[in-house]
């Protein structure tokens, strides 16, 4: 298989990471627990080392805490949910959001009367109007403002800073969906409150672990999963404080060994090289797709502000076909349709048929890129 | 390590699990989506396979809907959350539930006024009362009974079948949280709402996998976690159909092929030829610690009704004083305190350092129990 799917998920992984999970779990694979058993406190160890290379790896701070969630979408509940919302809030969202983020926002709109207000992008250049979004916060103060760190279907990198030091101004609350970047793509999280991240894209450890940076001045969500915790057990409400608060039940100690593995891997490889690796194939990807006539690209003009996914239309083919096409001859995996992220389709006018997305990892190569390119070839001319 | 914590988590797994885990991920780790490319049918396929040994091993009928989540503590939250509360709803709940009920319930109760009552039971013999229970129910009639199937600290099986009955007579909802027996102690569903289980314990499956048996018929929850869905990508709301209502986000493919696996382990190996073992190893356990006359042991006094878990209390130590010295001195890991269920230890009047918790799993053995012999032989007497 020719893999083109690494913003679903990251694939393969690196060999160091499939190998020490499946050696952690099996020597370690208890329930975690300071002051439980030797091997019990040795898992709880690798918990404190994860949070601590998860801060490392993404450059963060002292006045940040590092909560762990199962998945990206439950961090992204935790935090859209938890906060004390009053009727007729405003939220600020970006076209291309995922429906983690649209659906919470939709869900709340209808609970709390939110005004939901989409950020202003232009449309052929894919540039944040930045100017307009101020105007925008003038009329109507933010309450919070949610922004995809990197699309997931045109690899858009938002002004995430520039953003962020906005919503500040105006007192708002800052959400980064860093789903799509955590870990390669540079960012500053000094005026963000929550940056979401998970653990099987790019930051090439597994599905199972995700979280959230949470700076220790944002508000505070209420806690969204009530449990067990582990120590305080004989009270009736969950401990206050951060991150035992958000992460009731047992925790995935194989995946969290597998995503400390994979932090490793990424800072032993160097994060330059392997964000410099995945951008260069992205150039040639790019390249090479321009030459065919019949295929429409959709990313932004300025490719400074562009990263590892290329989302293509095909004249002539859905997008459903070409994938369909690609995967049955060719055994070549992309990713066709709406990708979770109806809005940016939208706002793409690229509904209801979606895109076909091609988007590359660390693992893929030029071959891939010219494999693409002959089966392009095969069957589009 | 001799390893007594089976009840926090079953340790070591099958060695099956640990191999077709990591052979199925390195193989086949993308994410799920039917209609997309080869592999990620297959992790498709896989998931729905896995539906099916669920069913299969917990003996579920056709009218059953299998919900997959990330852990038990969710499933619990998103069944308690979800439900249709009004004011000053009653909810019946057993003296042993772990606290991702009882939390959960007490932020319920919070905010919709409900009236918690427990569920009696008689101190001694740990007998449920059920004639009581039917009088408590002809006064206020419940809206919701939860009982924890097996409870983590005394090894009580609960007459679930009785009691959910007895509950659908007064047209109550019935939780039964079956995260300490699914797939071991035999229980019949029919009555049941919800039961809940977890992959990584009594299924000997991974962590990062868990669920609900659903009833066709139960009231069904709202969405806890809003997300991405992999179809009707373009609807501002969930789909409303189970399962997908309530699995917003990537599959954990690689939790689910080792709950798979665990699954097949479990009826190749035979259930009760499983259930046997652990049961036995039980009575030994039982028989060796009543030699001495300074534990107290927990256990009720019917033994058709218990399984694998034996707390005590030792005279002259505090539990966690135990714990340490059979870890450091014995290298025996038990778990001691309140286990997340503090009301079990109200009950039994083991507030506030609660017992030592010795729980059975499939992979100890009866030189486990003499190495635990000699050990409090050793500094007991």
């Amino acid at each position: 298989m020719i893999y083109f799917d690494n913003a679903a998920t990251t694939y393969p992984k690196p060999e160091s990471v499939y190998n020490e999970m499946d050696k952690f779990y099996r020597e370690y694979g208890v329930n975690a627990g300071r002051g439980s058993y030797q091997v019990a406190n040795e898992a709880s160890r690798l918990i404190d080392e994860t949070r601590e290379k998860v801060a490392s790896v993404l450059n963060v701070k002292q006045n940040k805490e590092i909560v762990f969630t199962e998945s990206a979408t439950i961090a992204i509940n935790l935090i859209l949910k938890g906060l004390d919302w009053n009727k007729g809030d405003v939220v600020y969202y970006s076209p291309f959001e995922h429906n983690a983020v649209l659906r919470s926002l939709y869900y709340l709109k209808d609970k709390y009367n939110l005004k939901l207000r989409q950020i202003p992008v232009e449309e052929d250049s894919l540039e944040f109007k930045l100017d307009k979004l101020k105007q925008m916060f003038i009329k109507e103060t933010p309450r919070l403002v949610a922004v995809s760190h990197v699309s997931n279907v045109c690899g858009l990198i938002a002004p995430v800073e520039q953003i962020a030091k906005l919503a500040r101004e105006y007192n708002s609350s800052v959400l980064v969906d860093g789903a799509q970047g955590a870990g390669l793509v540079d960012v500053n999280l000094e005026h963000v409150d929550y940056y979401v991240w998970t653990g099987h894209k790019t930051f090439y450890g597994p599905f199972g672990i995700a979280g959230i940076i949470m700076d220790e001045n944002a508000e505070e969500p209420a806690t969204l999963i009530h449990g067990g915790t582990g120590r305080a057990s004989e009270r009736k409400n969950m401990p206050q404080q951060i991150p035992v608060k958000y992460e009731a039940g047992s925790s995935n100690i194989q995946a969290i060994a597998g995503l400390n593995t994979a932090l490793e891997w990424l800072q032993e490889k160097d994060i330059e090289t392997i964000f410099k690796h995945e951008k260069e194939l992205t150039q040639e990807l790019i390249a090479m797709l321009n030459e065919f006539m019949e295929i429409d690209i959709f990313i932004p003009d300025n490719l400074e502000n562009h990263f590892n996914v290329v989302s293509v239309s095909v004249s002539g083919y859905s997008p459903h076909n070409i994938g369909k096409i690609l995967d049955e001859k060719f055994n070549i995996a992309v990713r066709t349709g709406l990708h979770c992220a109806p809005e940016t389709h939208e706002f793409l006018g690229t509904m209801p048929n979606g895109l076909v997305r091609f988007s590359i990892g660390y693992f893929n190569d030029k071959n891939n890129i010219n494999n693409l390119k002959d089966a392009l070839n095969d069957f589009l001319i």
